[in-house]
């Protein structure tokens, strides 16, 4: 089966150039100008149109257990959304298994979730949540059997890990050349905040912003950096960076040469701001952590995507039901589950707000949302680009058309957007997973189960020589 | 009775003048030229020397029980090594007390065991070592009681806080104007370190710098700091900082104005290095926490001291034998006990490697060894500088003399120097505590108990306004 | 004939101390508690009032020669401006004088000037402004001769020198250890400017802070530290800093560890901005060069005197009659003789938006006003504080009286003050100068000619080792 | 004509992958995944080597008239040098014309000089030396008739244009989308030093350096920064950056965000030094502007490649011989004309010095020696990147290869190189120019005259939205 897409814009993380994508099977099999059309079974006409790879969010909740609740998006629900949007590789973060269990166990929990159902390519951060041995033995050959070769460890909530802890993995991570993704916040000050409020009574969402302070945001970054350098700069990358303290623990790691390390931002973090949590009901729908911030958090953070300081752009989609599980916290914010959905929401806003608005240029998009996802996390050199032998993930995005977000448009199995009414220009008219239309004017064509599971290669953060 | 100091260089932190200074009983009346010698009991001449204010040591720890040895100064022993030294004041770090303890046990301890020993005056920090709501409570009452306006706390060893409960100790002090000094060291990673070079056999004292990078004080006072920062910024003193990584956090939080903190470095930090640890036996000498860094360390500190940049130089005195306690530790490091002598060396070795190498200049020495510890410790307005109506402690300095340190000349009880054979360009001639002269020519003239205990005021960390 | 002040609160660059000051003809002889009041002649309460030194004013331009204008306090009424403001001495900036005349020619044309009529004491500034082997010779021998250890040179204006001039001038300057004060402005983009924008019809004078842009101080400070660097790093001294741009250049060199040069600051840079210049008349009276900069320079500015970052707080004196020589530029803002007069209201418009609002500290106060100015130009060891010895130069400053600054109550020959309703906190009772009593209740009550011409040692700048 | 380049390690400035390379006539039609040979008239195997864009040096001389000498490549054998060093375009910088000439002088003499030489493709950078309403109009008029789109400015030497001239220049670039390129080092120290030297009688090489001293450049780039600033940010581009105190201007620039400018280094300040100058022969080799500094100062440039602080690398290639017009500075080092060659030298050293080393990755050296070069100078989207559409210019490096360089295998005319014995790891197959084979195994097999010229378009310098 034979494909050509003609007379695109085809943008990469290094430019933007007219051509034609010929693709052959599910795979790319050349760039050209006037590629001949015979042989070509089907024609796809993208003139005028960008033509970017599919975009990648490694940063994904699906089906989580949290707590009692469940995130509402399974993973077929989820990655038609995603799909939906524009993303066609989703890194699924795992939920934490039950108490001491081996890293296997979510392994194949999550094969059982996600193998019949996904469409579109799927792989897996494993999640560490106690530290011995036998886990510390687990990771290198969970690396090497199921390409899993990421996994995420929080410094707060029940299962955070202690600075002995995340030293030892660091190191074995370092041996095993697999990147550790970190969840950064200060747990101490957050949990007695959190405490206080509520003996005091403060239990509306607007404490919310207030018992998670961007300080312990950027306390934990600084922490994890100085630990890292002393397990010898194991590959590390920091989820969801939300503020400008946060920041400028980042900038000061990089001035002095650290390496190794990446910082991810979420669409949130640049586009929504802590004014939501002032509604009581409204401010439940964006409960998340670490929480949304301030305008100038937001421009700080755009400000690095300009300066190419941060590296990609994730979602954290991890949706509950704004008139169901969020609920639960309607009189105590710390009973609300924590998370937002996002993941159909990400490439429209971030072509309407960062390339429209200028902030960054098309390449840079296309470095945050898929290029670089696919170098940190292994999937090079599959993902990622539009270039002979890669995966022919695509999207052709329109920059004339314009539309209005709304809960009523979209996939996810969720009941809210964090985006209603909010205008984006540019609009998404076609997504292909390895050479399959599916979706064409935002209706899912695709098929339950047709998502791959990726076995992935070592992050380019475990490449780098010193 | 009344004293006549004559023709002196007086040096204060901001001056070096000639004149005179007219003593009665305890206090400076004035300071003057050519002050008239009727009615004065006693001139003393120190034409063509340095007076200078009595030097003030706010990190010792006389006869401190640390697990199962005790620093073998006590208060008596200890403070005539200090008054050699041309140290006239102190304010010794308590040891813990048992667990679970009121704060009030080491402070009734602590007068048990100096009231009636010490020879120059003394002051006491507390010390917290666990936290709760009556914990938080006597910090103000013993503040108002006892002017202890300063309490310590740890972040490594068995007695530290957890993040939590810094937190809310630096809130309680914010309130009640108390200053919060803080031992900075990621405990996780120094114990897991120490843990494992014991496992491997790595037990010589070269393995204990290695089992405490610096990395790991650069942490934990960035950590600090942030915590510092979302509690209101409460009045914050860093001991004993002892290497540049840390200092660069020092240096980003003063280049974000981040006010209401100060640190402190000590002699042994600037002058020593961890060569040292290269002998098995020279090396339990130096075991003290953190460790002696590199030559390059020496210098940042000295750089800081240069640029303004550290507020003062303690010695945390703290000393063993070395031929019984510290051999403790002959077969492994992490047995010795912790701590090295240096209450009497800091004046002699601040004044050749500083002044006259001309790293610091006169002003700042006496800004670093006297002014800068009483304004961060409440011991103003009555000691720190030369002038009326402050107390009559004060010291000789010959710039003309010169002394190779050893041993045998010094007064504490332990058996070693860390300083043996060093030489020194300048000496003490005379040192005078409330106009008494207490030591002459290195002779210790004094009387045991005749140091007076100190009821602090406020620290000017916590007067500042914001 | 003796004299003694009771009870102040004597305000040094390093404390505020309760004491008397004892003063035997022109000297402080004796600074005291309880001083004995036998043999005294005169004795003056100061309780409840600071006592602190007389201020220092290294940046005024008396009788200045500018072009086609003079200014209007000759030594005369420009010094009894002075002292009523509080400030006791002066060191005046020499105007220009024929072109290649000798470096002798203004020396001997100031005392001329100055020393029938000075009624505080002063000191000159020598002024380069051409430079060849002669006036590079005369550099040492009115600096032996005369005292004039320090030299203005402009980097703008007519008699600007060109980078070579100054980097002769510099290597000269390190030899013969005087400090050049220089005026920082780019030359060729300034001159570049006023042209275009007389020739396009903008004249008023909101054309003079566009025409002078903060870039171009910012590009001059740069420069001239580079070519001091290249000279071996030669005493400096920045004049009127008066931007966020150029004090960025300032904190860059002293971070890098740059020594032997200090920046000033002016009380209008602090206090006033380029709003006045959108009244086409009002505007008249702040037209000066660097122009009155914005809000956000304020506050950078006021924020680098709280971190001790800029050294001095000079004024730059140089007043002309705003209905009579300022109207020259009524229909042409490059027409307007350049400058206005402060020297009577600093030292209250600084304790009130200063010290009252607490942005820096009394000391501090004194040290920028008093301290610091006599150490970079030499008035050290007789002037700058209030230690015996010292020059019995001394104001008394209640802080529990309140004034509204008008021109009705001033003393300079000017007709206006840009001060005019400007509401102070603190006011001054007395001044005196060496032991005499010049000033009460603001009025004058000193002597014509009764001010001493200061030969001035080096500056510390010169002194400063390596 | 039909051509295939199969299995090559395609390197761009984003990623190196393996693919087919197929070439129609002049341009890039494919690139892809084992593409057909049918039709194809020549394939080229590239297995196992890097296939990569030709190398374009937007920093030469040929031809160049310098004060009594010239340059000793004409365009046919600077061209041919070039082309057997991997290089396949350039950007000549001209000659200065005769005093007051029009800007058309040179364009129509440097056509006359290239037009049918050149042996590769090529363009022109206009020069600036002196400024007036007609120069200013014609900057425009050339850039849109001769696609010259850039412009060269000295802030030293005879032609050098003073700070008013440079603004003038910089707002006209801005409004024209027109890009400065400048060469910063401070004219008045460099001149005083000079003239100082000789008339000491210090007049062999190692002179040279000391009269260029590092902060020379620092000074001129800060400068031109500022006044680029204050013109809008105008397009500008620095020329060989040198020092390590220039890059820290630069750097300072980037972290306040100012854009629109970009810093080319060359390969001689990252691998040569100063010791050169040491002997008075060997010296002359290296007289040249900047000169050689230090190795700090070559590991602090290359530390920028690697952090992608530096935009490109060029070579400033200027060669005069050794024997005969070096000689001229035998006696006096400032009578030398200054230059050396480098043009055929930087592919081999950057990619042995830089890529094997560790110090770039393979992406980095394409980006600074093609793609970067191109995007500053308006190649754009002809050359820079090997993708459909773009002209067919490539190198085939092998990296299993090695060479020593000698003068005995290189091509330019010039009698020495400064290279001579340094052995570089990794060879040049092969290059071709828009098709043709022009170079193979070192040896040249293209002809006089095929170059073409290239009308650039803007820069994205100057695209750069605000």
């Amino acid at each position: 089966m034979i494909k050509l897409v003609k007379h695109g814009m085809i943008a990469t993380e290094s430019e933007v150039f007219e051509g034609d994508i010929l693709i052959e099977d599910e795979k790319i099999r050349a760039v050209g100008h006037d590629l001949p059309e015979k042989d070509v079974d089907e024609v796809i006409d993208a003139a005028g149109k960008y033509v970017m790879p599919g975009a990648v969010d490694v940063h994904t909740h699906m089906d989580l257990q949290s707590g009692a609740y469940r995130a509402v998006d399974d993973f077929y629900d989820g990655t038609v959304a995603a799909a939906c949007g524009g993303t066609t590789t989703i890194v699924d973060h795992m939920a934490f298994g039950p108490v001491g269990c081996s890293l296997w166990h979510q392994v194949k929990e999550y094969h059982r979730l996600a193998d019949d159902k996904a469409v579109i390519d799927y792989g897996f951060h494993g999640v560490i949540q106690h530290v011995n041995d036998s886990v510390l033995k687990e990771m290198g050959e969970i690396a090497k059997k199921e390409g899993i070769t990421s996994f995420k460890i929080y410094m707060t909530y029940d299962f955070m890990l202690k600075d002995d802890e995340i030293y030892q993995v660091l190191k074995q991570a370092k041996e095993d050349g697999i990147v550790i993704a970190v969840h950064c916040e200060n747990d101490g000050v957050i949990n007695y905040l959190r405490k206080k409020y509520v003996e005091e009574g403060c239990t509306q969402p607007k404490y919310h912003p207030l018992s998670r302070p961007a300080r312990c945001e950027a306390e934990a970054i600084d922490r994890m950096l100085h630990i890292s350098a002393m397990a010898g700069e194991a590959p590390l990358y920091i989820v969801h960076l939300s503020s400008k303290e946060g920041l400028l623990e980042v900038m000061k790691a990089k001035a002095n040469h650290q390496k190794h390390f990446a910082a991810e931002t979420c669409t949130q973090y640049l586009t929504l701001t802590d004014d939501i949590y002032q509604d009581p009901q409204e401010g439940l729908k964006a409960i998340m952590s670490p929480p949304l911030r301030k305008k100038e958090d937001n421009e700080a953070l755009w400000q690095a995507l300009t300066d190419n300081v941060i590296d990609t752009v994730g979602t954290d989609h991890c949706p509950f039901n704004f008139k169901k599980e969020k609920q639960a916290g309607a009189n105590d914010f710390t009973k609300t589950p924590a998370g937002a959905p996002g993941v159909e929401e990400r490439v429209r806003v971030m072509f309407s707000e960062g390339v429209v608005k200028g902030r960054i240029t098309m390449p840079q998009m296309v470095k945050y949302l898929c290029t670089n996802p696919c170098r940190m996390y292994g999937l090079y050199p599959e993902k990622g680009t539009l270039l002979p032998g890669y995966d022919a993930d695509l999207v052709i995005l329109d920059p004339n058309k314009e539309r209005t977000l709304t809960h009523a448009d979209m996939h996810s199995a969720v009941d809210y957007t964090c985006y209603e009414g909010f205008h984006v220009k540019g609009d998404i008219d076609l997504v292909m997973q390895r050479g399959n239309v599916i979706v064409k004017d935002n209706k899912f064509l695709g098929k339950r189960g047709d998502g791959k599971y990726l076995k992935r290669h070592k992050s380019v953060l475990a490449e780098y020589d010193d």
